[in-house]
Order: structure tokens, then sequence, then C-alpha cells
């Protein structure tokens, strides 16, 4: 869990406002796409430089959306402050990847910053996660992730067929696409843990290791970093749909609530797995100590059935020269008798008390 | 517990908006009834389409009731963002059935959505919930449910005898009514989780297995969807109580400040019921131990007991040349002499101990 | 615990404002009773209908008390409605056994429901309970109780007597004595749990049994319907102080935010007796383990002493046809040398270990 | 614990405002000081009613501090109302030694009540505490505890010896310096608390005795009571502080801010030494696992070594006619070889798994 | 954990506003420097007394930085007062080393206390930690610190080398830099136990010692300490952003509001460190039972293997005249089959339950 924590060590020391990408390098270029659209036309391009973008915003008419993926290219995305007049502490936040998800309006644009997930693959409970920035413009609305990824597939492939209404409304409806695709993958991660769980706690019941501890435990975790990143998420919406910002018509907002809508059903679903969590750990070890329950009258019902009858013919193998027992002719015998008779007691009285 | 957030994710990747049934599809034909009265007459009728409740809208001296049981024809309910004005993301929340309960003021309508419980039969802890849809309008109300529930029979009864005052009030009466009769249902299916923890509590302290643990678990899922479902609904029917739309009349509100007061006691209920339930863990934990306690004592008492009685007759079963008591007249009756001494002297030792 | 809400299913179904009694019936018949007084004169008399007291509340410079006990008997206090002007809702609260403690302004009356505790008795740890509803009006007010209670009478006797200011103020004096009265009582049952703790406190110290856990439990329960009962108590009371009702002087604030500050008191000693109670659990749970490792130290000590020396003498015990110590002189006597240095050195060894 | 809830019971069904002292008389005559003074001069006289008091409060100029030590004598006491002013609901709060911490502005005087705890003795983890009624007027203080207590003492030195600004400041300087006086107190105290725990911790970690458990829950019970009247302290002296009384000077604010920062303090402390037990108790727990878990060990390394050995020898103890091994010549030391083999086994099994 | 409150006890009985150096004297020697700039020039001075510094602050186009090491030289650090003009309270609390962070906006200046952290060397999970005074004037800012720190050596290193904006920018800029540094330096502290704790984790689940308990519950003492340093800081920070000071200018609120971010994040990451040691005492525990129940499996396998082969042998090792089996030539042969069949029964037995 704590590879969570592990990143801002490298900025202490430096001045602040000092842009250093902190996060893993989970890309090797840095990939940049305009689409450039209104209702009518839509044209898609790659960028060089961010500097080739300046013609699309110039049109008033259309959204321009600059998709940005990777972050370590420092010197490249360093032009988001020349040429949008982005705040240099905004970019120091995008730079690093460790932000808690937070809305600010700027004024001339809106900086929002999430933690985006993916779906996990097999029996690996750690989720892989990457934070994403959009800025909202007036006209243009720029997206910047750590690595390429196919949660915003879905957008763009309605940008061009033109589904929706997406391509009719604007930048800020383009935004709300955006965090709106972000956060239905909430759903999905949770389901997938929910699955987990199920089976976990099938486990727990049946057969408690302390491999079905840890992994307990290691769900915990992510719940734990899930919940810390939906609940400022949800501040951070709904302070959009109430900011009083020209950038946001009043359209847009009824969808923006949408949105705080599901991020409270997120939040509510991940109470209900942290409650799953702490039910299961009360099964484990209950399951625990009822295994020593069943140990400890497995080697009590033999030793206090044995114990006795090994007394028994302990007594017969003593060597006294006078013990009248031992020439008895059916004296063997009878100590089978008192043996059979012994057991048969102790196991009717251990069937009685059900053990 | 998990199956209750199992549903989201068919919506993933589609636009907002999109109409989709979310949930399982509950009954097979769509159900669609209107009731239309007023002091004076009542009429009844079967739709086929929503569009033969058009005329009935138009008497503004009555109340038009358009009950739906079944959500799976999304076409078909389609229509009521046509006739009623209903807004897309309103019909959105209608037809996905894992809404948190909640009210919205749109100033032409108000939406309510809640959950509706039914009874379990037998041993089954799992709830049957459904959700509930209500519109009010001014002179009309629709309530969509997920299938057919007798839940509000005693309404259809009411209406019809024309018994208490629903035939004089207007549509928020006939709301108000409705949600009263859901909430009215809540206390029942917490007296029958009452009784069954009941004998729970019993099971935890006599005979604590796996399964009574699995069962308090499972119990304890129920209350925190319960508990989720409960809150929401009592904001919602709080903020229905102080809204001022021109849709509630001021006599409706003392009767709306009254479900809050149920809802209230229903939350209480909840938490008292879950208190019981941590209680339960409590007791059926330290019943393990007690029986682990007890297991152990069997085992010490008996294996105290015996143990140093077959080394004394294992002494006397050395083969030594020289053992002077083996040769003594009354050597084996003295060594049971010993034997019956020490076993007394111990059983006195426990019996002080109570063991 | 489950038994205090079992009640309201009676009632699902009907149409909202129904009279219906919900809870037990505890007292055959419904005893009224009418006191009227001022400074100077005061007048008793038994009621057979609420109408007879009508002419004692024409009497604007005295203040009339109508003691109504016992609650079963709905068609005998309908009247409330047509002589004193109650709302519908109203009644139906007081009707019904259930509720949480509240105030409600209504303008010419206000409506006060709290819930009275009796001493218990014996060993029983259940709480005596009942609801009192108090109807303040301009210069009347009404008492309802379930069943005739002895925690009245000090007030009805100082009315008598004209002891305190009692006879010198208003109505609003008077339903603040009565609540006074209830509150004051909270404190005895409070005194009579702490006392039954420390006692309980002493069994799971020294005697452990799943009855002490039972009892712990059975107070844990009490405890929890204690605190809902008081909480909403607090918010009335304060909300009554708070009220700038005309129905209630200047001069009886004090002593109402004098209530107040009871009844945080009663809500810290509540929590007080809860962390005892928590307290109690973690002395249980450990006594239990404390006990099972005694258990364990008495088998271990016998187990290992003996078993060892079983092991020497079964030693000798075998048959071989050449073994020299069985032929020595002082055989059997050095065996019992070995047999007593191994026994004194574990006794040694455990010494140390202190067990 | 409960100890401190058995009181209030006394007062039960007496009118409200009756003056009786609830509390344990701790004191055998009511002693009652005068202290006068300004810049200039200073008086002390013993006062043998409050009567005598009288003729200091008419000089505006100076500031007459009346000390009160002990309770009981009702009546003396009971001139306050009639001298001072004092409200009989203030008076019945002076005489309950049951307050919790509390200010009230009464216009002409302000009402303060705290707690004031004493340095223990020993071993004995009770606090000895008692309640302190302060009432600040223009130009007097009264300061009313249940016993002589010696906290106050360095504030009648510094009056005396004029150190600090005490004499050149006015009543509600004394009052304040007599509220820091108290609160600096409860570091002292928590302090011994401190020192206490960690040599519990210690004993826990040793030697977890059921009395190391008990004395856990007397300190937390201590805790909880001290954390009770910390938390309506910082209330009290947070509402004085903000307080617009004109009793109040504006130069003294700053000082009472300062108690308000005092008070947190050492709710901070609290909180952490509450911490701090309930780690003790995890520790507790834990080490009395870890013992049984030893004892166990201790009892299997023994059984699994012997047990076997033992069957080995009774092997050889059988007396059947045809026993090949029996008369080897070297099958007694080929036994004993195989039971030295063993035995090294089972040492080097359990010394690999670090038993 | 209790050695952080042993400190107040030293002031009790002083008058308020005493200078009293609370806390360890971390320094021999109180250094004081003064580092003089602005955009131009930049000067740099030991002071032997804080009087030199007076000539430095009239010049209002450059920021007076006087850096002061050590605190217990009362005498010398008193004249705060008067050049500076501190308030006796605040002097007060600069001494007091024991003080909650907070801020103080005293109009000719703001007053901030925090908790500065180090990190720690090895395996000692203790904090070293000390309070930073910063007291923020017109054209000034004077930084107290217990002893001498590396922390704010990067920011003299920027003054000097000019990197950054720091010369360019008031003395309300220079204190954010301050604050900024001792922040980031939470990181480091927090990484560092986020290492330790997973190499815990590992040993409460490989090898559960009571010393990794010990240490479970020491790093927790820390990081209860930690919270209870951030928590006022994010309100401290979080209101000299808000404040409307004309010591703050405008383009600093920007930076501040970054370090109030920093604080939240500081304490989610204590906040997340926190369930993670929950985490490991709940993996400890389950370890330790786990162990318990290995224990028990393996004395329970030997026991009940061998304790019935004991029997049988000691079976034919009683010496009744009459006992067939005896003579029988096959008999030794046949009990060493039995024997064998018995063993084998027992050990497929264990294996089928997976012990």
């Amino acid at each position: 869990m704590a590879r969570r924590f592990k990143k801002r060590s490298k900025k202490a020391g430096l001045p602040p406002g000092a842009l250093v990408h902190i996060g893993d390098r989970l890309t090797e270029k840095v990939g940049m796409e305009v689409v450039h659209y209104n209702e009518a036309v839509l044209e898609k391009k790659d960028l060089k430089s961010l500097a080739e973008s300046a013609p699309y915003l110039k049109q008033a008419d259309a959204v321009t959306w600059i998709q940005i993926e990777g972050l370590h290219d420092v010197d490249k995305l360093a032009k988001l402050e020349t040429i949008f007049g982005i705040h240099p502490l905004i970019l120091e936040d995008i730079f690093n990847s460790d932000q808690r998800p937070k809305m600010e309006d700027l004024g001339d644009y809106i900086y929002i910053v999430l933690k985006m997930f993916n779906g996990q693959n097999g029996d690996n409970v750690k989720i892989a996660f990457e934070q994403i920035s959009i800025i909202l413009g007036k006209n243009y609305v720029i997206s910047i992730m750590e690595k390429e990824n196919a949660v915003l597939k879905p957008i763009r492939d309605r940008l061009e067929t033109g589904a929706g209404k997406i391509r009719k409304l604007g930048a800020d409806y383009l935004a709300y696409a955006i965090i709106d695709a972000v956060v239905d993958n909430y759903f999905i991660v949770l389901e997938q843990f929910g699955e987990k769980m199920e089976s976990m706690e099938e486990a727990s019941l049946k057969n408690p290791t302390p491999e079905t501890l840890h992994a307990i435990q290691d769900i915990k975790g992510e719940m734990i970093f899930l919940r810390r990143s939906v609940w400022p998420l949800r501040e951070a919406v709904g302070s959009l749909a109430r900011s009083e910002s020209p950038l946001i018509q009043d359209t847009t907002v009824a969808y923006l609530k949408d949105i705080y809508d599901h991020t409270v059903q997120v939040i509510d679903n991940i109470e209900t797995l942290r409650d799953m969590l702490s039910g299961m750990l009360d099964i484990y070890l209950s399951s625990l100590a009822n295994r020593t329950n069943k140990v400890m009258k497995t080697l009590t019902v033999i030793a206090t059935i044995f114990i006795p009858l090994t007394f028994i013919v302990g007594v017969y193998g003593m060597n006294f020269k006078y013990m009248p027992e031992l020439e008895w002719r059916w004296g063997y015998f009878a100590v089978w008798g008192v043996i059979l008779i012994v057991a048969a007691g102790m196991l009717i009285y251990f069937r009685k008390r059900k053990w």
C-alpha cells in the first residue's frame, strides 16, 4: 500500500513551482492529438508540439480537444503556460501524479484532476490507476493522462460518428463526458472487487490460511485508496455543478449533478464493500478459532478414550507376586470386557455432547 | 451482498441519457393502469399505451393515477418524455433500478424514487426489494414499479371505497399515501428481522457453528443495505416536506412531516438491530471460546488423573531383580490404595476449582 | 430487545391518521382526573368523559390539569380533537406508544412526548418504560400516560399542599414540573444500572460464564434503548426552551434550560455506563482466555512431569534377555533416584517460569 | 466508576430549586475568607457570615475575592441569593457537586463551574476531584470549593506579594487566574497518569494478570471521566472568551483565549492517553495469547518426544512367547539407539521450526 | 509516548505570561543570524543580540530574515517584546515547545507555530521533532527553532543564489517558503514510516513476537502524534490563506492554498498508514492464533497416533496366566501388523482433513 506515497520526497528542497514529474513513467513517448469539431465538421491531427494547436483555438464556433498521453516530457508540456496561460502551480499539479481529485476555477479556465482506474486482470487485486487532468477553457478541453488509455475511446468514437448530443454541445459537455467515462469505469472496478470478495468469503469460511488474511488486507488497502480518491472527487464534481463559472452552461449543470449522484453511488458501494471486508475478517478469525476447536476435540476424544484404557492394561502389567486376578481363568477376557465398556461409555458421552 | 452492485457496467461507454434498463427483469409484461377520480366519481382503465392517458389529464378537477408495473419495455415508457415532458435524465433514473432514494423538484413535476421491500418468506434472510418511482404533477401521479406488488393495493381499495380523505384531497396526498404505504412496509420487514435475530441469538449462545456466523454476516449485509436505502429516504422526505413547490399543498406538509418521523423511527430500529447484531457476534465468539475451554477441561481432567496413575502402575511393571515391594503380600492392594487416593485427591482438587 | 419494535405492523395498510392503540394494554380502565387550581383555590375531580372538563377551561385565571391514565379506550380519548382542537396526527402519535421523544409547537398548544422509566425490581435488567404525552395549552395541561404511575405523585402533593412556587405559576410551569419529574427519574434508573454493573464486573472477572455475557448484552440493549430515548429528549427540551411560543413565559425558560442541563447529564451518565459495559466485555473475554490458559498450564505441568517418567519406567518394563541394569542390586532404587531428580528439575523449571 | 453518578436520586421528587447538597461532605467546617485589594492596598479577613462582606463591595475601585470552602452548610450559603442576587437555580447548581463544567452569563454576574483535580498519591489511580464554582461580578469574585485546596494558594501568594499583574487588573483577571490555576493542574494529573501507564505497559507485556486488566479498565474509567469534564470546560472557556459581557475587559480576552488553547491541549493529551490505553489492551490480550502459545509449545515438545518413545519401550514390554528381538544380545542397546535417534530427530525438527 | 506531555507541570503555579522554557534543551548556544535581502542585494550577519537587527528593519524595500536557533536563553529572546512589539503571551508560546500548530493574526504581525520532523535514523521509530515559530511582520520574518536544523538550508541557498522567485517577492513569500519546506519534510518522514511498516507487516505474518506488537504500538503512538500535529496545521494554513491580513499579498495566497493541499495530502497519507497499522494488528493476532493452531495440530497428530498404539502394546504387556494370543507363533508379528494398519489409517485420516 505504501507504494502510493513514495514519491514526493523527490521534490523536497526544490523551490515551489518547480516542474518535476512525480510518479512512474508509464509510457515511452508523449502522444499529443487534437480533435477539432463542431456540429458540421470534425478534424483530427497528431501534434508534434503544443504550438501547432494554436490555430484551432482561434475558431470560436468549434471545440478543440487536445489529448496528451504521457507526462514525463516536462519541457514539451511546459508550453501549456505560454500558449494557454496555465498557472505554474497548476502545471506543477499536472506533473505530480500524486494529487487528490479536485477542481479549481481559475477564471479563464477550470482545472479538474481525477484518478482513473483500470479493470484488473487475473488474480491481482492491486488496482492499476493513473491520474487524468482536464483543463476546460472557453472553446477547448485539454485532457492529460499518464499513458494511452482505452477509457476515452468511446468518446472519440461518439465524436467521429456524431452519435448523441456531443457534437452539438460545447466544450463543457465534452469535459463532462470525459469525467462521466472515468466515473462509469469505477463501477466496473467495484464489480470486479465484489466478485473477488465473494470467492474470498468462501475461502475464509472453508479454508482460512494466512494467505486469505493477507488478501483481505490487500483488498482493504485498495478500498481505502479508492475511497480516498472518490470522496474528494465528489466534492470536486459538486463544486463544479454549483460553480457559477461562465464556462459551464446551464444545460450542462443537470449532467454534472447526474455525475454527482453517481459518485455518491460509488461511495455507497465502496462503503458496502468495506463492511463486507470487515465481516470477512470476523469470519476468518472465527473459522480459525473453529478449526482449533476441532483439532482440540480430536485430541481430546482420542486421549480421553485411550489414556484410561492404557492405565487399565498397565495395572495388569505389574509384576506383583500376589495379584489374584492374574490367576483367574477368564481374567484376560474380563479386562477386555472392562475396556470395551469404558470405551463405549466414553463414545456415548461424546456423542451426547455432539462433539 | 455484492449482487446489489453488479449492474452498472452495462452502461459504461454509452452516451449519458441512453435509456437502458439496469436491473433484473422482474415481470414478463409491462402492466399499465389508470385510475381517474375526484370526490364524486372514479374510473379505472387498463392502458395499452401511455398516449391513452392524455384525455384524463385535461380534467383539472380530478386526479389521474397512472400505475406502471414492469420496466424493461424501454420504448413504451420512453413516451413519458413526450407526453408528460419528463427530462431524459429522469427517465434514465427510472430505468436504472440501482438508484439511491431521492426527490427532485423539476418545477412542473416532482420526481421521487424509493426502495420498496417485501416481506420475506421462510428462512431466507435476503430481502426482496424493488425500486418505485413516483412522478407527482399538477393533477396526476405516475407510479412506476419493477413488477406487480401488493403494497399499493390498500390505496387502490381506499380509493374505490372512498374510505378516509384520499378522494377529497389532491394528487400530492395520493403521492404521500404511496410513500406512506412503502415506509409502513419497512416496519414489517424490520419486525421479521427482529424475530429472526432473536432465534439466532439463542443459537449463537447454545450451538455456535460457522453457519450461525454466516447467517449473522448475511443479516448484517441486509441491514447495511436497508440502512443505505433509508438514510437518503429521510433526506428525500425531509426536503419534500420543506420544499415550497406549488405542487404540494400546506395541508399535505403535516402528513409528510409525519412520514419523516417514521423514517427516523425506521433508522432508529435499524441501528438497534445493528447493535444487536454486533452483540451477537460477541456472543458467538465467546461461546466458541467457552466451548474450546470446556473441551480443554475434559482433556485436562482425564489426562491429569490417569497420566500419574499410569506412571505408578508402570513403576511396578519394571523387571528389576530386586524390587522389595513386589514380594510383599499386600503390595498389589497397597498400589490400588495409592491409586484411589491419588484419583480422589485430583477429583477433589478439580471440584474445588469448579471445573 | 426486539420486543421494542414489534408494534407498528398493526397499522400497515390503514389510512394515515387512523386511531389505533399501538402498544401493550398496561391498565384495565382508563382513569381521568382533573385538578383545577390557582394560588387561592384547588379543586379535584374524577372525570367520566372529557366533556366534563370544559367548564374549567373557561376560567382564565386558573390552571386546569387533566391527567389521563390508560390509552386503549380510543373512542373516549378521540374527543380531544373536538374539545381541545388537537390535530388528528397528534392524536395518532398519542395512541402510538412507540414514539421518539419530541416536542411540536402547533400554535394553540404544544405537544410533548417523552418516555418514562420505572425503577426495576430485583435482578431483572429490563427497564419498564411507558410513554407520556403532555399537551400544554394556554391555561391547561393534559398529561396522558399508559397506566397509573407514581412518578407524578409528588407534583400532585405539592399542588395540594401549595409547597414551592407551583401554585403561583402558570400552566407552562406545571408542564415543566412534569418533565422535570420524569427526567429526575432517569437518574434513579441509571443508578440502579450502575450498581448492577458493578456486581457484574466482579462476576466477569472471577467467574465468567455465558450467562454473564448474556447479562452484559442485555444491559447493553437497555442502554441503547435508553440512549435512543434521551438523545431526542434533549433536542425536544432544547427546542422547548428556545421556542418563542407565547405559551411559555420568560421565567419558565430558565427552568427549561435547567432540565436541558439535566438531560445532558443523563446522556453523559449513559455514555459512561456504555463505556463501562464495553470494558466489561473485554474483561469477560480476557478472563475466559485466562481460564483456558490456567487449564492448559495444569495439563502441561502434569503431562510434562509424568510423561517422561512413564517412559523411564517403561524402559525397565522391557523383557530383553540382556538388560544389565535389571540385575543390579540397587537398580530399582537408582531408577527412583532418577525419577525424583527429573520430577524435581521440572518443578523448579515451572516455578522459575512462574506458572 | 459508578460512584460518580450515585448522587442525584436524593433530589428526585423535590421541587426544583430546592437547595440540597448533593455530593460527599468533604470538610467539617465551612471556611469563608475575604481578600480585598487594589494596586495600593490588600486586606484579608475571615468571615463568619456572608453579610460581613457587604461593606467591601461598595468600594468600586477595589476587587473583593470571597473564598468559600465547604458546601454542606446550605443555610449559610443561601444568603448568596439575598446579598449578591444570585438566581436560585444557580444556587442549586453550586450545591449540586455533580455539575458539568459550564459558564452562564446572567448579566450582572457570570457563573462558571469547573472540576478541580488533585494529584493522586501512591498507586491509587482514582482521581480525587472536586467542584469549584466561580461567580464573577462587577468588582468581586466568589470562589466556592468543596473543601480547602492548595491549588489556589499561589494566587493568594501573588496577591499578597503583588507579583505579576494581578493586583493591577480587575476582577475578571482574578477569575481568569483561578481558572488558569485549575487547568494547569490538569497537566500534572495527566503526567501522573502518563507515568503510571508506562509502568503498566511494561507489566502488560511481561506479566499479564487479570489485575493488570483491571487496572487498565480503572484508568480507562478515569480518563473517560476526565474527558467528560474537560470537553464542556473547553466550550465554557470558549464562550467566556467570546462573550461580550461588560464584566470581561478586552485585555482579559487574550488571556482567556490562552486558557482555551490549554484546554485543547489537555484534550489532546487525554486522547493520546486513551489511545495508549487501547493499545495496552491489545498488548495485554496478545501477551496472554502468547503465553498460552508458549505453554502449548512446552506441552507439545515434551509429549511429542516422549509419547512415541513410550510406545517403543511398550513394544518390548509385551509378553509374547516368540519375540525374536528379546533374545538378541544387543537388543536392549539397539532400542536405546532407536530412542536416542528418534528424540534427536524430534529436537532438530523443533529447533528448525524455531519453537 | 508519554514523554510528549511531561513538560507543563514546571509552569503550574507561576503567573501567566511568565517566560519559562518548557521542553528539552536541544542545543548549547542560542544562534542568531540575520539575512537581509531584496532583488538586488543580500547581506548576512551573525547577531550577538536582537538589538543589532534594528537598523535592517528600517529599510522598507528589503526583507529581513532573523533566524534564531535555541530557546533556552530566555533573557536574550525576551527582547522580542521591546524591539518587535511581540505580545507577552506569544512570547510564552514561543518558549513553550509543547504548542499545537496554530496561526494568530495580531494585526502588526502574524504568529505561526508548527512542528518540524526530522528523518529518523536506523531502526528507531521515534520521530525527532521540534517546534518552529514564525513571526511574519511587514518587512521581516523571524524564525525560531529549538536547535540548528538542515531543513531551512535550501531556502538560505536559494536566497544566496537568487534561484526561483524568492528574492523578488516579499516577506510573506519567505514565510510561505519556510512552511513549505517544513511540510515537504513530512512526506519524507511518512515515506520512512511506510517502508518500516512494510517490513513489519512481513514480520507480523511470518514471525509474530511480542516485540513485533510492541513495535506496532510504538509506530501507532508516533502516528497519533503526527496526526495531532498535522490536523491543526491544516487549520492554521487554511486560515492563513483565508486571512485578509494586509501582510499577505494576493499572489502569495495561491501558494498558501497549495500548502493547504499538501497538508490535506499528508493527513490522507497518515490515515492510510493508520489503517495499515490496524490491519497489521489483525495480521499479528491471527498469525499468533495460526501458530497456536499449528502447535496444537502437531501435538494432536503425534498423540492421536501413538496413544492408541501404546494401549495396544500395553495390552500384551499384561501378565495374565491365560492370554491365548501370547502363545501364538505369529502373535508378535500380528500385533505389529495391527499397529501399522492403525497408524496408516490415522495418517490417511489426517491427510484427508488437510492437517
